[in-house]
Parts: C-alpha cells; sequence; structure tokens
C-alpha cells in the first residue's frame, strides 16, 4: 500500500482513537481503519466501553467482505489473547486482512503477541507508524498505567502570570477566558476521573461536571472524585446527581491512585487546589501538567501550588513543555515532568 | 516602484532601524534605505547617536548621486525642522529622490510636516506601509514617550511556572536558562536604562551590564539605575565602572521617570524585584511585560510581584499577550497592559 494512503489512514486511526477517551478504560482508547486491496476507506473503528469490542472488530464489521485483501491501520498492536472478546489478531487473519500497520506495539504482556500471532497467520506486519504521536496522545495514560500500575495524573490548573489562583480577597471570577473554560469541559470528558480537595468544593462549590459549549452534560462523566476529611454540605454541588462521586478520606496520593486503579480508572485530571496539588508533587505523582496561564497580573493573593516538598533551588520540579498554544487569551502549556 | 521590491526595503529598513536601539535616545531608532530609479539598494542608513546626522541622511551619502529620480524608504516620516542636524526632507528632495514610502507618520508636532514639505518640493510620499510592526517594534518607546511625556518601562522578570523568582530558602541559581539570560543581555543592549531596587542589588549582586554570547561587555551599556533609600555596599558590582550608574532616592515610579526623562532615557527596562515591579504596577507605569518563564515548579518561596495595589479581581491587571516564543527550555512571553 503506498506509504501516504497508509499515513492518512493511521492519521484517521488516531482520531477514531481520540474520540472514544474517557469511555474505554482500563481498556486503551484504539482506533483503527480498514483499507481494502486499493486503498479504499471501507471501515472505521475505535474501542468500545469494556465487555464491547476491540478497535479492530468495529472496523472488520464496517468492512465485511471488503476487508479481503486489505489493510488494517490501528494505533495498538493487535491483541492475541482471547478475553472477553475474541482476540483481534485472529479475527485480522480470519478478515482476509494481509497487512497490519500500528502505531505502538502493546506493552502488555498478557496481550503482547499479536504480531507474532499475525505472522504466524501470514499476516504481514509493521509497527511504530506515527508511534510517538499515539504514545503522547490517546494511548499515553493507559502506557503508563501499565508500566506503572498506577493511574495517569494529568495536573490542570488556571493561574495568573504570576501564579495566582485568586486574589487577595478571595475573588477568583473569571481568572481564565471563557474558552479556556469550555477546553477544560473537552478535557474533563476525555478523563475517567477528576480530583478534587474538600477545600476546593468547599471554596468554589464546583459541580466538576463535563458539559458541551451549550452547557448541557455530555453523555459521558467522569468519576469525581473528592479527596480529605473535611465534612462537605449537603448541597454541595459535586455531590448533585449528575455524575457519580466518590469520597476519599486523608489525602496521600498513592492511597488515592490505588482507589481509583481499583475501579479501573486510568486517565485521571487532578484538579485540587495548592494543597492536594503539592501532596502530588511532593510524592512524585504527576505525570502532566496542562497549565491554562490567563494573562492577568495580581501581585498578591492565594498561590496556584502550595508546598511541594521542594526548599531549595536544586529540588524543585523541572519540566519540559510539550506545547504552547493560545485558549482564547490565554496560554495553554502542557509539560511534563523531567526525571528528578 | 514594485511593490515588492518597496516591502523587501522597508524590512532591510526595520532591521536598520533596530540595529541603532539604545543608542539614540532622546531621537528615535529610524532606519532608511535608498533605491534607485531602478530599484537596487545603493544606500542604507540608521539614526546616528544624538548630534548626528539622520536615517536618511546617513543613507543619502552612501547612495550619492544614484539616489536621484530613487526611492527613499524610511521607518518614520521624514523630519522637516532644521535642529543640529539639517531637515531630512530638504535633504531627499536635493538629492533627487523622487519618491519617500515611510511607514509610521511623525507624531511630534514640532517635526511634523515633513510629508508636506516633501509634496510642496514635488515628491511623491506614500505612509502607513508596515507601520504596525514599527510602532511595535524599534519606535515603540519613543513612540510612548511622544505621547505621555515619559520614558517606555519593559517590566522584565524571570520566574517560575508557579510565579516565584527563588526557593523557600532563596536560592534561585538558576531558574531561568542559559538561552534566556543571554537574551536578557541582547535587550538590555538596546535600552537606555535599567532600573532595579536597592533590594535587587543587596539579594543578588547583579553588575546589569549587557554582555555579548563570550561574556565581553558590549559597546554601548546602558544607564544603570537603583532606586530607593537603602545603603549599599562600595563593593555592589553595579557600582563599578563598567556602565555609569544612577543612584535615586525614594521610590516613586513617577519621580523616577521623571529623573530618567531628563536625562534623555526613553526606553527603559525594569528589572526590579517584586516591591519595585510591585510599585511601579500599582501608579500604573508599566508598559510591557517581557517575561521569561521557567518550566519549574517551587511550590514556595519569594513571589516575582509583589503589592500591585490589586485587592480583588476587579481590579487585576490584564494584559494581551502580543507574542509567545521558546526561549531555550523556557517560554518567553511579551504582553502588553489593556486598558483597565
Amino acid at each position: 500500500m503506498a506509504a501516504d494512503v497508509v499515513d492518512r489512514a493511521m492519521r484517521a486511526a488516531i482520531a477514531a482513537g481520540e474520540d472514544v477517551r474517557g469511555t474505554t478504560s482500563p481498556n486503551p482508547p484504539v482506533g483503527c481503519v480498514v483499507l481494502d486491496a486499493e486503498g479504499r476507506v471501507v471501515g472505521v473503528g475505535a474501542t468500545q466501553p469494556p465487555g464491547g469490542p476491540h478497535a479492530e472488530v468495529v472496523a472488520l464489521r464496517e468492512a465485511g467482505e471488503r476487508a479481503r485483501g486489505g489493510t488494517a491501520v490501528v494505533t495498538l498492536e493487535p491483541c492475541a489473547h482471547t478475553g472477553r472478546t475474541p482476540a483481534c489478531a485472529q479475527a485480522l487473519s480470519e478478515a482476509g486482512i494481509a497487512e497490519v500497520v500500528h502505531a505502538v506495539s502493546d506493552p502488555n504482556p498478557q496481550a503482547a503477541g499479536g504480531a507474532d500471532e499475525l505472522r504466524a497467520r501470514g499476516v504481514a506486519v509493521r509497527g511504530g507508524l506515527l508511534a510517538e504521536e499515539v504514545e503522547k496522545g490517546a494511548l499515553r495514560a493507559w502506557l503508563h498505567f501499565v508500566h506503572t500500575g498506577r493511574p495517569h495524573v494529568t495536573w490542570k490548573y488556571a493561574a495568573t502570570l504570576d501564579g495566582r489562583s485568586a486574589a487577595a480577597d478571595g475573588t477568583s471570577k473569571w481568572i481564565s477566558s471563557a474558552a479556556s473554560r469550555a477546553e477544560v469541559h473537552r478535557v474533563r470528558a476525555a478523563m475517567d476521573a477528576i480530583v478534587v480537595g474538600t477545600g476546593t468544593v468547599l471554596v468554589d462549590d464546583a459541580q466538576l461536571t463535563a458539559r458541551d459549549p451549550d452547557g448541557n452534560l455530555r453523555a459521558k462523566q467522569p468519576l469525581r472524585v473528592v479527596v480529605g476529611d473535611r465534612e462537605l454540605p449537603a448541597t454541595a454541588r459535586v455531590l448533585d446527581d449528575a455524575a457519580e462521586t466518590l469520597r476519599l478520606p486523608g489525602g496521600d496520593p498513592d492511597a488515592v491512585l490505588r482507589s481509583l486503579a481499583e475501579r479501573g480508572a486510568v486517565d485521571v485530571l487532578l484538579e485540587g487546589g495548592p494543597t492536594l496539588a503539592g501532596a502530588f508533587w511532593a510524592a512524585g505523582r504527576v505525570d502532566r501538567v496542562l497549565a491554562y496561564v490567563a494573562p492577568v497580573l495580581l501581585g498578591s493573593g492565594p498561590a496556584a501550588l502550595g508546598d511541594a516538598g521542594v526548599g531549595s533551588i536544586s529540588q524543585a520540579w523541572r519540566l519540559w513543555i510539550e506545547d504552547t498554544t493560545m485558549s482564547g487569551p490565554d496560554l495553554r502549556i502542557s509539560a511534563v515532568p523531567r526525571d528528578r
């Protein structure tokens, strides 16, 4: 198959995988495109919710007989094991697929071997296409989970250019722009869980839901998680029935992550205030930072990040900036910790 | 003259003007390119230090007879008045220039009328080409000075992503990268004065010079200005003979700016710590922010900006981000205050 046709198909597979983020955990949000023997797109699929078919099977079903002699382009190496669903390697081979091109190799010892299985069945296999893009994208959290056993934590915060989350009198509406607030709702929808401390609930009374631009609740809501021992008023919006809410006492990040992992959460958004965020940093449990920096200066007021276990500059948390874009008038910065 | 030829010439004129920033005040750093009748570049000039010739005269001297029938492309409308140097409008006309294209119109009542004078002498004149670029670039400070009578203040600071200028124990080497520190030296060289408070001198013992990448002093050093009443040790590096240093008692921003204006300073870099920066903000005397944001998190330590007269979010200083670029691993953000 011509390289540009396969590249385009992989980009479509990546988009399909992105679309199902937040709905597949503990399974990875994979995308798959099936091309017929002439390179025409005849099937597109993405991982269905747990218990449902994998991306390859969805795409093969759409393709039907047109898959015969064709190419399957998929963001993750097809699985070779039969779990709640039949192994994808077998399904691809039986559908008559001649070649499989995948981005990321499966790191999961339980599922690995899909490429070998396919080759044993006479299917050509090529891996690594646009792998970095997928590793940093839809599969980042799942890969982290497979490697560490812990959910992937994205610390999202909004602050002023001088690092403040509110003015001296506590007022903060609105530091970040409408564009940034709308984007946060899109980000939330792609997550398995949103974690805050009791302080954030008591101060902001945030509902922590994912809404569309019209303000309507999205079909899929992440689990809301409130960490800490302080009592919440029964009227707190985070306790309403717009989404499920989990209370976790204490405040130890590892205990929080264990509880979330047990519930199948892989991709977690930490929206906590300075105390909880500081605790996650001090424990080395932040895997990515998503900062919405408003072009605003206050000169006083609470800081976005509290004690993070840093006393001297040599202990500073140093990051790599992955990406910087404008979100309305705000700066949106994505960064990942460097090894200390 | 073909539009693309004139555009290219204006870009060269802009570059020539940029090159002399920091050496022309109180005159504007103007650039000029003279094209012959066929559109070939035959002269390039920029404003010489006070008392020296203006950009047009420098470019005309290089062009000589080749200017006849040609086009002068200049970042600022040529002057019509004879001061320490003869009026440029007259010089251009006498050199036989057929057309003048300028970017910015002269806002100075004393000097304005250059376009009229040229037209009266039979020279075609067109203004406005790439005017915005020049207004935001080399002529920004001078235009601000003409309009307000005050030097233009750029607040430069380096901080972590969470707005801190040092760790809790005061250590700060190095928050910003070598690339950012080198760039600050280039920025300083283009300024008339660098302003700090006594606190910055006492804490950092900064020399506040402009050095080249090899660490050598640049030929032109901005005036070093230390604001405040606290005594400085005689060994303070800011008091060495690498550049001139001005002590200004008190700390009122307007008094500081008046003193600087009297000395002909038009373009000022405020490198002060949180106290002096806060005072300039509270007085509404910051015209631009140049932030070097290091991808570092500390969670504690001194803030880059102190009390800026903001008690509630409605009083926040709101900015427009003009430009964001990477400076090594750091983010370099240029922003200007919005009207409050």
